[in-house]
């Protein structure tokens, strides 16, 4: 039963049969989905963002992201997003992972993608996105992350994930 | 304005004013906060659970985690949860990481404790919690994560950030 709706996310409450037979009624966020974006600009050289947050009251460093639209392709979203938010069009997109954000509240999955072969274009953010794209090195992100100054979980799941398979990295951006 | 409550999040709507001087008015999910655990047996055992989450119909690898309850203290939700949902007791928890979990529509913000000098207690699960614990070598997590067998976000990113942390965790945890 759907109890709200927004743009970006529903408010449902269902009953739910659990493995041990049991059943629950339990109140969640319906989301579409979304993806996470690591741009690579050179083999080392990655496009990050400093985004404001309105609902945290906070600047956050994030990788570019953003929500499905209803019945986009994912590699539509990936495009698109990393075209309006940091102004670059990729030549090459790949899907590296997929995971759950939190799933015991909200049905997101967020797909992590590797943009490469960047192209500069022109940044067009949405009237209230507050964002400003800067390059960085993937390892002085991670150090960023290791001193704790990246909140966003994420942009700290991508970064370290990236850099856990940076072998695999260097070979898939032949 | 509270459009929305139940025991784990709510739903207002506020208006915010941005760094550029605009207001938006947003839809989002209001939630207290939230922890996960990493428990250590010993240097490199870990315990991880496998639990049902009904809102997406699967079983994920993860962490023990859970919701903070209302004015309680963070290390007091981390032995809870740690103890509720695999039946340890932690002689030491140490926070290492916090981070926001969805910020363009929650507001949580998880907290990673690392919990070592273990003691068994028995698990206390809630009527409707479907947890079942294991233990496994954090290098063999690793590699479930690297080959995209863990699903849960929290997890990876835990297991991701502890793994790159690992020469401090052996000092962390004399």
């Amino acid at each position: 039963m759907k109890i709200y709706s927004s743009r970006k996310f529903d408010v449902e409450i269902n009953n739910f049969t659990l493995p041990n037979g049991k059943t629950v009624e339990k109140p969640y966020v319906r989301h579409r989905g979304s993806v996470v974006i690591a741009p690579f600009l050179d083999n080392e050289t990655i496009i990050m963002i400093r985004q404001y947050r309105p609902i945290i009251g906070k600047w956050l460093i994030e990788f570019p992201a953003g929500t499905i639209e209803e019945g986009e392709q994912l590699e539509t979203t990936a495009s698109r997003e990393l075209e309006e938010e940091v102004g670059y069009k990729a030549g090459k997109l790949q899907k590296i992972l997929s995971f759950y954000v939190s799933p015991g509240v909200m049905t997101e999955v967020m797909h992590l993608y590797l943009a490469t072969k960047l192209e500069k274009t022109a940044q067009k953010l949405e009237e209230y996105e507050v964002i400003e794209p800067f390059e960085i090195k993937l390892n002085d992100a991670i150090r960023l992350v290791e001193d704790g100054k990246i909140e966003d979980g994420k942009t700290i799941l991508s970064l370290l994930f990236i850099s856990r398979k940076y072998r695999d990295l260097l070979f898939l951006l032949q």
